[in-house]
Formats: structure tokens, sequence, C-alpha cells
């Protein structure tokens, strides 16, 4: 029989589980760890075993005899099929309020399905959002846990052990009851889609007005100095400078960006909850174009400008498009935000926006700057809007002219600004106070007897558009 | 015994079902019509039994028995669950070769379910889309019918006999096996969305450099004769220049685009197949932020331009947002076009994308003069996109810098395109030589080891980003 001495334990010992178990173990935890092939246990235990408590289990039963109760047990597979398959072999061994945590990027739904199923028998499931790479979950990533709330008072004081700390608070809150820790998670990762599909539009105008990948690398360097301050413009900057066989890597590169599925998770539950995320599809689409290698070939010919700015002022374009970088950021985590707050609206999550902002400062790819004034505003006020926030609006304000110099520059030579063009439409599209929808609503009405409304009195109209188009109250 | 008259048998009689029933039985069939609700069954009768001959079945036994065999059920019910519950009613009562159709919109994984249930017993099933509207069902729709080619030799001249028709071709077609009729549907759908989106923004901006209403009518009549010939052209004329209570209409109806399904569902699948389809999402979307009242409310303050567009040649002015117009058009056809080709890989449908817009050219909602070229440049050629049709091509080039100016234009005086700008992106994107996503890789490589490769050699490489940064050959 196995003394039960580990406080908790990581199923899945691949490179995310077992940095995690080595940063539990850092923080004098004792850890059980579990791999469904041998062979890697021990490999884990030749080369960590030293750097801390581990209880090596080489089955599942033993694995789980090894913690201590309520069990904190926390399951780093491959998201899917693999997860389920765990979670059916350990319900049998596991007793009355003991705790399984899928740490994987789960879709938020299936994370809903598990969380019913094992409050059914008893026991608490936990969908944790964790961000922050393989470096993060060793040393310290930012966490988004969703499930009871019993089980963040047990679990939680562990998981915000290992997370980041930014200002001496850990970069892990509970995020809301069954998928809203994933959920967050899922919508991290669609900024994060932003972000980087920004990055690169300014590359890549930098580029066209005769920049060299190292200049541009110096401009991100003095960027990340400011407002802009970020990880994903700091290593911008990094991958920029960094050179392979005497040229610079970002050249060599094959130029057809690969994705895993939570971006795209975002848009499409986006548009299921009716929330508008354009920044967040634009970017998951500008990956599928580059990818999309026949289109390209075919499209080669088409005519258009080649792709040069001249400018007699380098110094006022950087401004410039440092201005278009951070508003149309400011709209991708505007859009992520109102859609977290939709699904938690949904839902009855309760998500704490203000929260979501704080445990995103440090630990995770999307850490920056701009988040510690998210989390001031909303902590003051419930927001219907990040764009609305006084300090927000502001900026933009000053930032505006800018950001449509650089899209309107950028589409006069040809260079493709997908997302600085489709934060700007949103942002011109929330401030009109009428839009032309108007007209989209009398083509309904007219093909389709959709009917509409009307601005100055109650009631749903139709016009008898095939007969003598007269309007008729429904 | 009710003895077997009917070619056809419709059920559902709301008004697509009664429509496209009375528009079989105008063209010399005898058609069986049934309704859950026998009041409605009756009311048909009295309305239309005196203009074609119709068997008025109280029950779905003798619906069934009024049938010519194979019979031809066609149920026209509310998409979903009412869906399945006909055809669970009606397979006890069908016998082998059986052709049961959904002529609603129905998603097209449904119809893929719902074809291997009933070829499982025996039937066929197919899933047929119609588009046209109210009216389209009475006099000639254009109808996209999907499932096994047997059925389609038992049904489609019944289903081209009450189709629209263009130079003596009726606008129906087989689109392939299970799914593919409602996909085609589906997409025609997404397109839809995208032609009103671009219409509107043509409309917005005309607005903005001082026109009214009753003039921007006048333009879009004029277009109508030109390139842009099509039914959605046509009726914005129409609808522009109607006036309710002394006022424009356009300016009366709440300025909030509504939506019913297809054209989110177009957007999520072709994220789900890794299809760019950004002009069609930004449709989706702009309908949403339009109807996202407490986002609206909330940014009415931010700073921007007026909305003015100031222009010493209306006419100039006029004919660029054309270009625009028409470009974006052709992108979106282009988007959608390419979504149906790689479903049709996917799947295993083998579409015919000439046969495509051949029926797409009239009955349906996108008819346009366009789709005849598009015909004609599939007829020839296997195109891997729209773009690179020579006529196509060539027209673009010639279109592409006024597209750009107007993009400009509105963007710089705070008119939201969303759909003419994600439209041109796509065009420079799609023909660029290189594209920055070369950089998005370089950073998944550096927080996530997500590997490149590269363009000089083949392989997969990691640059070893927390180490001596070193390129290593995975």
């Amino acid at each position: 029989m196995v003394a039960a001495t580990a406080q908790v334990g990581v199923i899945g010992l691949a490179v995310m589980g077992s940095n995690l178990a080595r940063n539990f173990a850092s923080r004098g935890h004792t850890v059980a760890v579990y791999n469904r092939t041998v062979a890697r246990t021990e490999t884990f235990s030749a080369d960590f075993g030293a750097h801390g408590t581990f209880v090596a289990a080489p089955t599942l039963e033993e694995f789980v005899a090894a913690l201590e109760r309520p069990r904190k047990v926390i399951i780093m597979v491959q998201a899917g099929l693999g997860t389920d398959a765990v979670i059916e072999q350990l319900i049998p061994l596991l007793e009355k309020d003991d705790i399984v945590v899928d740490g994987g990027n789960a879709h938020y739904e299936d994370t809903r399905r598990r969380e019913a199923a094992l409050r059914e028998v008893g026991l608490h499931f936990v969908g944790a959002g964790i961000s922050g790479g393989e470096e993060g979950a060793l040393k310290g990533p930012s966490i988004m846990p969703g499930g009871s709330p019993e089980s963040y008072a047990a679990l939680g004081p562990l998981l915000e052990d290992i997370s980041a700390k930014v200002d001496g608070e850990p970069c892990c809150a509970y995020m809301g009851t069954d998928g809203a820790g994933h959920f967050v998670k899922m919508v991290h990762n669609g900024i994060e889609y932003a972000d980087m599909q920004f990055i690169a539009e300014a590359y890549d105008i930098l580029t066209a007005a005769g920049m060299t990948a190292r200049e541009v690398s110096d401009v991100f360097r003095e960027w990340n100095t400011g407002d802009l301050d970020s990880y994903l413009i700091e290593i911008t900057s990094e991958v920029l400078d960094q050179e392979v066989d005497g040229r610079p890597l970002v050249e060599v590169i094959t130029d057809q960006a690969e994705q895993k599925g939570t971006g795209r998770w975002t848009v499409q539950i986006a548009l299921e909850l009716g929330v508008p995320v354009n920044t967040i599809a634009e970017s998951v689409f500008a990956r599928s174009t580059s990818g999309h290698t026949g289109l390209r070939e075919a499209s080669q010919g088409l005519t258009g400008p080649d792709r040069t700015i001249s400018t007699d002022d380098r110094a006022a374009l950087v401004d410039a498009v440092r201005a278009a970088l951070w508003s149309s950021k400011v709209v991708a985590y505007a859009q992520g935000l109102d859609q977290i707050r939709t699904a938690s609206d949904t839902y009855g999550w309760d998500v704490n926006i203000s929260e979501v902002a704080r445990i995103w400062r440090g630990g995770c790819i999307i850490r920056a700057k701009l988040l510690e004034r998210i989390r001031q505003e909303y902590a003051g006020a419930n927001l219907a809007t990040l764009l609305a926030a006084p300090s927000v609006a502001a900026e933009l304000g000053n930032s505006q002219d800018a950001w449509r110099h650089v899209v309107a520059v950028a589409t006069q030579a040809g260079v493709p600004v997908p997302g600085f063009s489709a934060a700007l439409a949103y942002y011109d599209t929330v401030r009109s106070e009428r839009l032309p929808a108007s007209l989209v609503q009398g083509l309904r009405d007219f093909f389709g007897a959709h009917t509409y409304t009307r601005i100055d009195k109650p009631g749903t109209f139709h016009t008898l558009w095939s007969g003598d188009r007269s309007e008729v109250e429904i």
C-alpha cells in the first residue's frame, strides 16, 4: 500500500505536464506523477527525480493511492478522447469530493459535459486554462480555473502557488462554474491570434517602407518601453533580430502560418453567441489564406501596386503604425472581453472581467501593460465595452487619425492590412449613430417578407412590395 | 382507399410549402398536400383548390397512399426537430426507392445524417436547397438538390419543371451526394449576406457624400443596366425609392439587421474547412454589431470624423464606388466557390462549379449577370480561384485603383467599410508573393516551440530561443 503523501498529482508527462509537476515540486509540494507509457515516467524520474519530492506511480491505482484527500488530479494529456479515457479510468478509483482538473485546451462545451458527469458521481471537475507555454508551465503560468466554488477553495491555493506573480499577486483566480475557465482561456488565445496578426501587419508596413528586419526589430524594442509594452512585442523584437545563415530568420521562414484550433473556436462560438469579433476572425483567416497555396499561386498574376510605401518622414510613419497597432489591439481586447461577458451572461458564470485582466498580466502569452489599465477600468465599473473606458476612449481619440492614415496608406500601396482595417471598421461602426443596416432590413423585407421595425413608432411592419407598396402593421 | 394519382406530395403548408405545391400544380402535376394541423390543409384547399389538381390528405397515411411510386415527398416544415419527426412518421409508410426531399435550410451535416439513415432502410433522401423566397417558390425558384444519382433521375425532371428558367435552361441541377445541395444553398446565402453588406456600404458612402436616398436609388437603377445587373441591385433601387409618411423608408427603418443563421453557418463551416471567407464573416458581424445596442450606446462618445465625404466630382465617386462594389462582390463569390470546392473535395461530392453558377443565374436571391460569366469561366477550366479567371482578373485589374480609393476615402471620413476593406485585403493578400505570416511562425516557434519550415531547404526547424539561439532540425 502506497502512503498518501502527495498534495497533487499529474497525469501525462509530455512537456507541459512534466513542467507543471516540476513547478509544483519546486514550491515544496509532493507530486504524484503517472504516464500511460511507464517508460516516460521512468525517464521523468531519472531526469528530475532529484529536484523535488515525486511519487512516480507505475499504475493509476498507485497514483491515486499516493494522493492526500481530497485528491487533486491534474490531467495533462492530449485534448479530446484521451481526456475522456483517463476520466473513465479514474472515476472508480476516486472518492467523494476528489477533484479532477483538465489542464489542456479543451472545448468549453466538453468541459461543461464532463463537469456535469462528475458532479453526478460526487466528484469535482475543474476545467483550467493554462497559458504560458512550456516555460510558463515550469516557472509560473497564468491559470484560469472554472468549476465549483468548493473545488476552488481546496485547489485554488495550490494553483495560485505555482502561477506567475505580478506585484505579488498570483496570476490565477476563480473564473466561474463549469466551462468558464476553458472559455476564458480560449478567448485569451483568440486575442493572441489578433495580437500576432497586428504585429505582422506592422512589420509588413515598415518593411514596405524600406526598413530592414533589424531596423524593425529596433522599432519594436523601442515600442516595448511604452504603451505597447508586452511579451509579444518583446519577442517580436527578438525574432526580427535573429539571423540564420547570414540572413534575417524572418525572411527565411516559410510564410504560411499554422494554427491549432482555439482561434477558430473563438470565432465559431462568437458567431453562435452573436458577438462581433471581426479582428480575431481576420487573424484566423489571414493564417488560413497564407497556407492556401493553390489560391496564392493562382493569384500571383493579379494587378496591383508593388507594396512600396514612400515616405519622407519615416519617424512619423513609425509613430502612426504604433498608434494603429495599439488601437487595433484595444479593439481585439474589447471584442474578446465582450465575448466573455456575453458567455458569462448566457451560462450564468458571473465572470469578473477585472479579475480576468488581472491574471492575464503575467505568465501568459498576451501579458501586456495594457492589462493593468483594463483591470483598473473594470474594477470600478461594469463597462459595456472596453472602448468606452475613459482612459481608453481618450487614447483612441488621440490615435484614430494616425490609425486611419496607416490603413489608407497601406491600402493604397497594396499592403494587406485585414486586421488594422477590421479593427478600425469596428470602431467606426460602433460609434456611428446610424448604420446602413436599415437598408439590409429593407431588402430582407422586400425579398423575404422578414418585416422591420421603425425608429418613430412601436410595432412590426411590412411593405406590400408586390402589391400597392403600402405599409402594413404585422 | 385513396387512388395513387399524385406525382408529388408536399408536407407543410406554410407559405413556402403552399407556394411550392401551387407551382407544381400550375405545371399540370397532381399534388398531394398534407399539414399536421388539418385546418391549414382546409384553408389551402379553399384558397387554391380550384387552381390545380390537389389531393388534400387529412392523414399522413392517406397522403402517402395518394402518391405514385416511387413516391416523391417534399418536406417543407420548420428546420430542425420538425423534420426528424416527420421523417420518423413517414418511414413506416414508405416503400423501397421512395424519395424523401427536405426543401428547407437544413444544416448539411443533418442532411448527411438523414441521408445515411434513410439509405439504410432502402429509401432515398434528398437535401434540396430552394432559393427565391415566397415568390420564387410560387413562380420558379433556383433548386439545389443533393442525394443519390438514382433519386435525381426520378425526381430531377419534376424539380427542373418548377424551377426558374434562364435562356430556356432550368435553374436546377444535381449538386452531388448527401449534403451537397444544402451545402451549396448555405453558401448561396453566405454570398447573399456579403452582397447585401456591400450594397449597404455603397449606400452609406454615397449618403455621406451628400446624396439623398432617391439620388442613390437612381444610381443603383443605372448600375443595374451594366456589369452589376442583379436582383439585389434592382430591389435596392426600389427600396431606396420607397417613401413612408413623407420620408424615405430607409431612413425610418431601425438600423439593426437581423439574421436567421445560414450566414453564420457558412462562416463557422469555412473555419472548420480552413477556407478564408472574410467578406462573409464581416457581413455577419456587421449585422450582429448593428443589433448590439448596449455596445453601440456605450460607444457613441468615441472620437472620429463626422462621416462627411467631400467631393468636387460626384460622378467620379459614384463610378469608384461601383468599381469597389463590383470587385468586392467578385471576391465574395470567389470565397464562396472556394468553400464549395473544398467541401466537395472533402466529402467527395464532385460538385460542378459551372453548374452551380448556371442554376444561380435565375430564381434565387443572388441571381446576377456576373453568374453567366462565372458559368463560362468554370465551364472551360478547373480554376483554383475565380479571381484568376482571365476576364475577371482583367476587370479587377482595371477596378482596383478605384476600389483602393474608395476604401481610403471612407476610412478617412469615418464611414465604416468592413466589407469593402476585407475584400481588398483578401485581394492583396492572395496576390502577395511574400506574406508576414513568416513572422507569425517565428513567434509561434519562440513561445510554443511550434517549429517552422524554411524557403531555402527542406526539413522542419526550431531555434533554441532560450538557449544559444542556434537552429536545430527536428
